[in-house]
């Protein structure tokens, strides 16, 4: 699909992606796509009728802060939006030749602010890498229990906290909280020294169910609006002492970074994958028919302070993970607890076969046994202040690229 | 405080307590307060200009659907407004003769349908009584091990769902899901057989905090709106087979109900009392002063379809708990957790010392080896379809009473 706009080769976005975000337009938050090197601001292009013949034109879902109402309008509507803001950049579109016009609506990509593109209503966060969950009973459990008995069973998953999600580029601070060595008899209050990330993605819900209405794992992709990149900081010390007997808490809650850009499920439909051979067979409600997962590949680098140029630490894929989103979302409303347009379901950390597809610190070090050897010389157990963690994603076929963007963070020192 | 309206002399609703809430007026939720039988318009008041001379005027926090905006607008306001309130309906009162207006900001409390109060961006859920835990510990894990290691160093807590959070009157569902018993293999999918209460109280966070900012324990109570009571449902089989290693998820996220009517700090303030001793010495940052919780008693009731009065099952009170909301709330943040206005925080279970202060069934029949007998000749290991489970709550001093009305839902049976 040719557009009268440059797109490079490698772009993550061409015509065939148009995901969706939220820029900053002269201290407004505007919704936008991405095409090439630019943001097209979809507010403005409303605003103008450009939008106007298709169904959902009287809900003015571009005119929002956030992406919410446009989710709520299901499938449908972002077809339709989809087909329209291709259209009006194809080779020779009628906007094409107008500079004053172009000049209100295109910004450049690199220069953007992007903001938190969705008012998260819930986040839950799954668990549902066999191999991470594998590595990490390993460690902790010992190799005969690495597996609890229930995971292949059911895509384990616990809530996490909605308001603390941040957008790509914002800093973190280094969390302090109680931690409990193993050579001393009380807990301490100290700022982490096991800073970690955890390289995961998350879909976002588009049209929720009622409560009490579990949604079928066969409607369930119809339930989904698109997919982010996520970066879920763990603090591994705080965790440790405080996650018996009801999960994770504070260790996770202080920030987890997504990309700014929602890809749609339309843009993946070519990079559709079987999954991986469940067995036990999974119960009834958690069947899934044909190609259930995506080829989405993960990379995660990290750049110190005295780096010039990111590194890469972490190689994975979505297609490792165990259980599919059709099963995630299928079983998160089994026993009726409702979902919400903006709702985000994160896939929990996604380690691969191989020890270069391991993606967390805690795995990659294995519990900082193995430390990482760095370009500029140092090593890392965990992170330092000063670290910049980048993920990135892409899917690639056929020469069609569709691109994820990047999660960054970049680590400051505690401030208490 | 006497009011032109009469009241009762046992009503959760004097003058002094002027709780928040929102209920429907011809098919719009309208903020209201109760007084007494009634409900009070607050919605049309402020129409009306009753609230112009007040700082927070310019806000019409009334004229929202959800008490989220009145609630960050902080203490101050809040105070005002009760203020306000208070005067308007003082005996002799300007109003006190207008019957024509009287009639439109005057509702009968009992045919009043009422809404969830507020928008509510996170839940989370404590595990503050020692007394459940213990109970719960000695059950899973025998008495020696009853509390984990570290329960009494910090207050533990996990992330709730805000989506499926009803208000009283709300139906219940009865959840199916994945349960697996001991005398077999494999899970087997059913509707719960183990649907259980849990008696807790919540609290709204006013004002919240920034990103990396944690609230300081000395603070904590100036970020508190108010309180009201709380069901957190669960379903323990299906806990029990799906909790390791993260938490709680689909037994606790079906639904949890609260009261209608939030209790301002404000009206609790004559009811505070010292918490129990602490020991260890809890860390700096959990440091409270003076008298850190409140005298409130707790009462469940169950009512099942045979029976034609509701059946006290457990007394309780919140002082029972041994961490504080101020220790809670600085403990939720310390490592840089944001909060906003409406979000909830649960106490956990509120168990107490004696067998008839225990909050649960699991509890109440020591995991159903003790069942309970009913008035009505049945016995309740568990709740039974269309059992109807009631929790309310009151504090009473010096001829003082302040209510927090009821939370109740009525179990349906599984509809799959």
């Amino acid at each position: 699909m040719k557009s009268f706009l440059k797109i490079e080769k490698h772009s993550d976005f061409p015509m065939e992606n148009i995901p969706f975000g939220v820029f900053l337009n002269q201290d407004e938050p505007h919704i936008c796509t991405a095409i090439g090197e630019f943001v097209v601001d979809l507010n403005i292009l409303e605003s103008f009728g450009y939008f106007k013949d298709c169904s959902f034109a009287d809900e003015k879902p571009f005119s929002e802060a956030v992406l919410n109402k446009f989710m709520s309008l299901g499938k449908e509507a972002r077809v339709e939006a989809r087909k329209k803001i291709q259209e009006l950049f194809l080779e020779n579109s009628p906007i094409s030749g107008g500079k004053g016009f172009l000049d209100k609506i295109l910004f450049p990509l690199e220069k953007a602010t992007m903001l938190l593109p969705v008012a998260i209503g819930d986040y839950t966060d799954f668990y549902s890498s066999r191999e991470h969950a594998t590595n990490v009973g390993i460690m902790f459990r010992g190799k005969e229990n690495a597996l609890m008995p229930n995971w292949l069973h059911l895509p384990v998953a616990y809530h996490g906290r909605a308001s603390s999600i941040v957008v790509s580029g914002t800093d973190l601070i280094r969390p302090s909280g109680q931690i409990k060595n193993d050579d001393k008899p009380a807990p301490e209050f100290s700022k982490t020294n096991q800073l970690d990330f955890e390289l995961e993605m998350g879909f976002f819900i588009g049209t929720g169910n009622e409560l009490g209405k579990p949604v079928k794992s066969e409607n369930a992709f119809e339930h989904i609006f698109g997919m982010v990149l996520v970066n879920d900081w763990s603090a591994r010390d705080i965790q440790k002492w405080e996650y018996v007997p009801l999960g994770p808490f504070l260790s996770k809650n202080f920030a987890t970074t997504i990309s700014p850009w929602i890809i749609t499920l339309e843009a993946l439909e070519p990079f559709k994958v079987e999954g991986p051979k469940q067995e036990p067979e999974p119960m009834d409600y958690l069947k899934t028919q044909g190609n259930p997962t995506y080829d989405i590949n993960l990379e995660v680098y990290i750049k110190s302070g005295k780096m010039s140029e990111p590194y890469l630490i972490s190689k994975s894929n979505f297609k490792y993970l165990y259980w599919n989103m059709a099963q995630q979302l299928a079983h998160h409303t089994i026993t009726g607890c409702n979902t919400r347009p903006g709702d985000m379901m994160a896939s929990g950390t996604i380690s691969g076969p191989e020890k270069e597809n391991r993606g967390s610190m805690l795995e990659l070090t294995w519990r900082g046994t193995e430390p990482i050897k760095l370009p500029d010389g140092s090593e890392r157990k965990f992170f330092n202040d000063g670290d910049e963690v980048i993920i990135k994603g892409y899917c690639e076929k056929d020469g069609l690229r569709i691109g994820f963007g990047e999660s960054k963070g970049l680590i400051l020192p505690d401030g208490q």
